[in-house]
């Protein structure tokens, strides 16, 4: 009968998808703790934002629930304070730990659609890294959620690729944001508000960053696309290195607030409104799009038409939609489709991974 | 740096799965035999048919691709021949071979729904079996590919339960030849021939089993449906323990032949009309579905309506389509879409699974 075993874990940011995830974390804890064959005893060792940090020696798995009231008592800056305050620093500082053995699980879409050389330092430092079986030498890493949230989507990809497959074209809706905007802007039954009502409209419901141009800079589905992209083999050296649509106007880029960007967004709709009357002769609609063309080494993020009966004009509410065409699925792709967002989904996609460390490392 | 290490594999059985498991298999063996840091020799040590068999002490993964004429000249019969002559008993040793340490891969549908007592059998032995850490004392059992082939079905399942999602409905399309067969039968675009003209082309194409009566029963849909309610934690105790609706008309089921059934099957074209007549008045499509409520612990099998612009009604072709409606995802369920039949895309999901093993093993 194999032994109790411990492992310590430190979560670094306990924002958003942070929480979510250490309850979900309590309770896989608990459940491994009850092991009858092999108890696991998870150790929160470290936690913090980028104000205050907990540090326990012996924080025990069960104990797990009462780290928020703690963590707001806690007079204790985060350790170190330069490295944790600073998001790209924990990035740039994944291949260090990984070379140290350290497994990392995350949903950190900029250190891995960062520099191409951070890109090859990470997986050239992790076991799971380099090769078709993984054997590397240090710690694994597993990024799930960065692309999609709890959507299967890098694990399908990798398993697709390491069983010989060839990726043809990905392609899919990103962004829950872009897909509510456009499939409440241009339902497939027809009608749909202003453009710019529909945005002021995701913004109120809590779909955008509090300035809603850093969804429709494109960027954060741009971020997505060179994460598979690279996935996929190619060297895309960073999100801004292939053609991104943004859909702020020119004229509204300098605008001093997001407040002040939606109140002249209005001006803009008789552009939008062209676009959908185009589509719409075409009996098409418009959607907001990333494709990654692998042959022609082609990735580009934007506006595209489909056809009203193509599974991407059909998604529904802030879905994501993520299609795999391959050779061995032909001309119709594999699917994977659902809630690309929030905190409880998001997290989800770090748990499995953490489970798939736990698995690895024992 | 770790050393190299050997890694037998027996695979039993060589039709069109494993033709195209054992393609794949030389390629991922050829890549890891290749790995600078720790490569991994794949032996190929036993490889049968029901007739012949092929044994090898040394048989190297660079020689995997001469499988097929060795197999061919070979003089040996399957070893024991019982066993392996017997595809039941296969399945009915699965406990036996994991108690001993040995991991398992396989499709076969059979063997997860079959008793409830195998089931539990199973996964008391697999490491990966019991508790959500999955440590038991014996080798790892992984069946991906015995529901929707390669799709990421089981995988995703699996991550939804532990990292502490609720499973609420499991709804799909779990059958090629079935998806194929109302697709023609009733296009949402409208039109459509003959239910027994399709049954009849879907044969032709090779669609079918030899007797197109082993698809239209719903029995390979309800063994589908056995395994997914099973992981989802109902104690079904086989797949003919809840309603599955069978399209045989009572009077073919004693039809003596595939070919008599068919070539009688145009006497009941008119019911088959009058559901496609009586869905098309309320805006719908019929199609051939499974679904399990888990709070309900409902599981059934048959012929239901769709509004034409639901997932299910759209599909294309022969895919399959996978609903997860759970708690984080709420009402938009996470799809997965594709292909679910082919020896190609079925024996990726054994070869993937076979890198899981192979990484857990190490």
């Amino acid at each position: 009968m194999p032994l109790p075993r411990q492992v310590f874990v430190a979560v670094v940011g306990a924002g958003g998808v942070g929480k979510c995830f250490l309850t979900q974390l309590a309770s896989v804890a608990q459940s491994l703790s009850q092991s009858p064959s092999a108890p696991t005893y998870l150790s929160l060792i470290y936690l913090s934002t980028s104000k205050k940090a907990l540090l326990h020696a012996d924080y025990k798995s069960q104990q797990l629930s009462s780290w928020e009231a703690e963590l707001k008592s806690s007079t204790t800056a985060p350790l170190p304070p330069q490295q944790l305050a600073d998001y790209l620093d924990v990035a740039d500082s994944y291949p260090l730990f990984l070379n140290k053995g350290i497994s990392i699980v995350t949903p950190n879409k900029k250190a891995f659609s960062g520099s191409y050389k951070l890109w090859e330092d990470i997986f050239n430092a992790a076991s799971n890294g380099s090769g078709a079986n993984g054997l590397g030498a240090g710690g694994y890493v597993f990024h799930e959620s960065s692309v999609g949230a709890g959507l299967p989507v890098i694990v399908t990809l990798k398993d697709l690729i390491r069983t010989g497959d060839e990726i043809r074209k990905i392609e899919g809706v990103f962004s829950g944001t872009m897909s509510f905007l456009f499939n409440s802007f241009q339902p497939t039954t027809g009608g749909g508000g202003k453009f710019s009502a529909e945005v002021k409209k995701a913004k109120d419901l809590g779909y955008t960053e509090p300035d809603p141009r850093d969804d429709l800079n494109g960027l954060d589905v741009a971020r997505k696309l060179t994460i598979l992209a690279r996935i996929a083999g190619l060297k895309v050296e960073s999100p801004t290195s292939f053609p991104v649509q943004s859909l702020i106007p020119k004229e509204l880029e300098s605008a001093s607030s997001g407040d002040e960007f939606l109140s002249r967004l209005p001006e803009f709709d008789d552009q939008m409104d062209q676009l959908k009357a185009d589509a719409e002769k075409e009996d098409k609609v418009v959607r907001f799009v990333g494709s990654i063309d692998v042959q022609k080494q082609d990735v580009k993020v934007g506006l595209e038409k489909f056809d009203k009966s193509h599974p991407i004009a059909a998604l529904k509410g802030s879905d994501n939609i993520i299609a795999f065409y391959t050779k061995r699925y032909g001309d119709n792709p594999l699917i994977i489709q659902g809630a690309g967002a929030g905190g409880d989904v998001t997290a989800m996609g770090v748990t499995g991974d953490l489970l798939r460390v736990l698995r690895l490392i024992r």
